[in-house]
């Protein structure tokens, strides 16, 4: 996408982006949202859930309108942000429940190791949902500090009473560091936001009054079912409970913002805000919207992989732009590895590639895409505008989870996403060559890599 | 929606909304497309349309999101926001063909007509589609220029050379004033938003030597079907043709845009940006995108009937600011006669309200709307966030004209469109009371309505 650059502002940013010449390293806020839609903010289209500060923070950075993440579920999705690689290869594929024993292997780098190493101070709050045993905890990769719940909302006997699977299991734990501090009764889901909120702004005026460059990784619990709101924020939206919850995230993000801007350090902090995966529609009104996408959650079309994606860094990233430049949750790893002057791991492979171009120079993101169905199958690829579908669920219509019935798709299916968003139409038979291709790029790629041993 | 006000500002607004305190009459430009979807925009969540200086026009403005137009096909739409009435009233319930001899009725009064008698110069550039004979042109209905098309540019034999409906017509004509420019051969649609906007610019340009203030009523050709863009927009966007014709609209806007700034009037017009109905869905791929909403053009669902609606006015209108205030087209007519001074037909019914405390106070807007199917029965009405359905079609899967099966729905369908703005869970057996008082708005709406004699 076009926008005007004044050719002194175009080589201030290609100096600026040699990490070299960086004056100090930027602090990084990532805020992440959990099952939230494509169409969930005021700023993607969506017409009556309020999110006057998220719209702020797109008209003074960028928004993306092609950002990806590698999994349409939760636990492989933060793999993939995490370590900046397919879930796959750390055997991160599956979604981890209480009562799993598998969590992230010690052997995996994640981006808080790698800052962590280069002198930053690192924080998680919020969701983990990488594994909620003692040795698989945030503080086991890379994170200073953790405050959170380690998984899904839902996944307790009180969320869900008649769901066997959390039979016997603890109420939610809201653990700080290693330890539960609830062990004996449910933490009270509406002041969730409100604590996150909090516990995120200490840590940064803790880093500043330290003076040491931070990481904040903030994964809100909401708005994954079952959803709560603040009494502030309760009936507040037009958009019912579920447009309760992003407006007080919203608020939160308000708050992070005017912290930032109060201990002067705006101009020198990189926030990001993005979303897990796309809405859970079987859940009706109390999911979210995919906005012109198909599907969501669970499914490999655009609606379940497709997500926000909006970045603010006052000087470096250009204000009021909106991209389609082609980028991924696991392009944050290596970019910010390079903003801090952090060492990547060169043992392994990383589907992550450094998108600062993208943020800082305005240029076309990364090349293809895999779309790995969470049963470690790869069900589809994206490359330029392109996507070939070998198989698909539709989830949509279904409440429950699981048994989402199949379609092989023999022919694949094939749609240009960027002049047919919807998926509605189908130009494998236009276009043999680029079927052909794009089967050839899955059977490389699956043919290439080597599994982690799985993680459940 | 909230969003902050300083105390002088508010104060600002409520003397400056009273008429007689605003130092000189406002020009009002009024931008207006054809068949382009609530979603077809960079700022209402377009992922690849770019739409930069409309993006820019919301930046600087304000940005609704619950617009509605009076009909979701062309000829009502537009009767209803030029006479600021449900088109039923003037008759005009109808989409014209060139072989129709019906037109606007000379008893409406339209916002041209109040806006010339208010000391306003008056131009219509593009579609009118309100009558094609000599004596219905723009110029026997209060405007004193013309330069357009006076109906749909796929209506002509050499646009649909094998439908009966059109068979001996003429070239479509491209007139000015009342002169037909081309009376042997097709008008080339590659240029004609390139002339429109020159048509346009002329237009102010003259005005502004003259100190005249002016209404400027631009109605694009496109994106209606058969889509056309000029040399240097044809494949542009990554959207395809249909996304080129929306990039050359933007960079129309722009040019206008631009060239209020130069004549130093930009402080002094109130820009607004808009469609006449949703997109045409059954044109697959050359159709636009209703967003979030359900289907579009024809239909009484959402997608048919709401659209974008963007106003700029600097210092009158805060910035940058989206709000779920309910308005309509019809709502412009008296909105305007307010600004000029103008006076507004006290003989006859007017649905449209002053919408002015929506743009320059924030205040909430009106109360309902009915749904004219196009064929002059209401099938819907909105009150607050309730929308109920009578009868529906659903057109979006049918590439032809007319024949759409109907759908009567008994017990009536009931829609929380703020919850539920995809209107996928019908509510009425929780709220019988609002269903009740729904159906019995439409019956005293229907009671009390004279319709005009049908033009056709």
């Amino acid at each position: 996408m076009r926008f005007p650059l004044t050719t002194a502002f175009l080589l201030g940013w290609l100096l600026a982006w040699s990490p070299a010449l960086l004056a100090e390293k930027p602090n990084i806020v990532l805020i992440f949202t959990d099952d939230m839609g494509y169409g969930d903010l005021g700023t993607y289209g969506h017409p009556t859930i309020a999110s006057p500060h998220l719209d702020r923070l797109a008209a003074e950075g960028m928004k993306l309108t092609q950002f990806y993440v590698a999994s349409s579920v939760c636990t492989p999705s933060r793999a993939a942000l995490l370590t900046g690689r397919y879930p796959i290869r750390s055997g991160m594929a599956r979604v981890l429940i209480p009562k799993s024993s598998g969590g992230l292997p010690d052997s995996e780098v994640t981006m808080a190791e790698v800052l962590r190493e280069a002198g930053y101070a690192t924080m998680c709050v919020g969701k983990w949902h990488l594994g909620a045993r003692r040795e698989q905890l945030p503080l086991n990769h890379g994170f200073d500090r953790y405050f959170g719940i380690p998984y899904s909302n839902d996944m307790s006997p009180w969320a869900q009473p008649d769901n066997p699977t959390f039979k016997g299991d603890p109420p939610h734990p809201l653990i700080r560091d290693f330890e539960v501090t609830n062990p004996d009764h449910e933490p009270d889901q509406t002041q969730l936001t409100r604590q996150y909120t909090d516990e995120s702004i200490g840590f940064i005026r803790d880093q500043v009054r330290q003076n040491k460059p931070f990481f904040l990784y903030l994964a809100h619990a909401m708005p994954h079912v079952p959803l709560f709101a603040s009494k502030e924020f309760k009936g507040r939206s037009r958009r019912g409970l579920y447009g309760d919850t992003i407006e007080e995230i919203d608020a939160s993000c308000g708050e992070i913002l005017k912290a930032l801007k109060e201990l002067g350090i705006e101009r020198n902090t990189l926030v990001m805000f993005t979303s897990d995966n796309g809405p859970w529609l079987g859940k009706g009104l109390d999911g979210g919207s995919s906005g012109p996408f198909k599907e969501g959650k669970v499914s490999t079309w655009e609606g379940g992989f497709r997500v926000p994606f909006i970045a603010r860094w006052p000087g470096m990233i250009p204000a009021g732009v909106t991209t389609t430049a082609f980028a991924t949750a696991m392009d944050l790893l290596p970019t910010f590895a390079r903003l801090a002057g952090g060492r990547l791991p060169r043992d392994r492979e990383l589907d992550g590639v450094d998108v600062g171009s993208v943020l800082f120079q305005n240029e076309p993101g990364r090349e293809a895409l895999m779309y790995y169905y969470f049963v470690d199958e790869v069900w589809a690829v994206r490359k330029g505008p392109w996507k070939l579908h070998l198989k698909t669920v539709s989830p949509a219509e279904i409440a429950g989870w699981g048994n989402w019935p199949v379609t092989e798709h023999n022919p694949p299916l094939l749609f240009n996403v960027e002049t047919d968003p919807g998926e509605g139409f189908n130009v494998a038979a236009d276009h043999p060559r680029i079927v052909s291709e794009l089967k050839a790029l899955i059977s490389e790629h699956v043919a290439s890599v080597k599994p982690g041993v799985p993680q459940k």
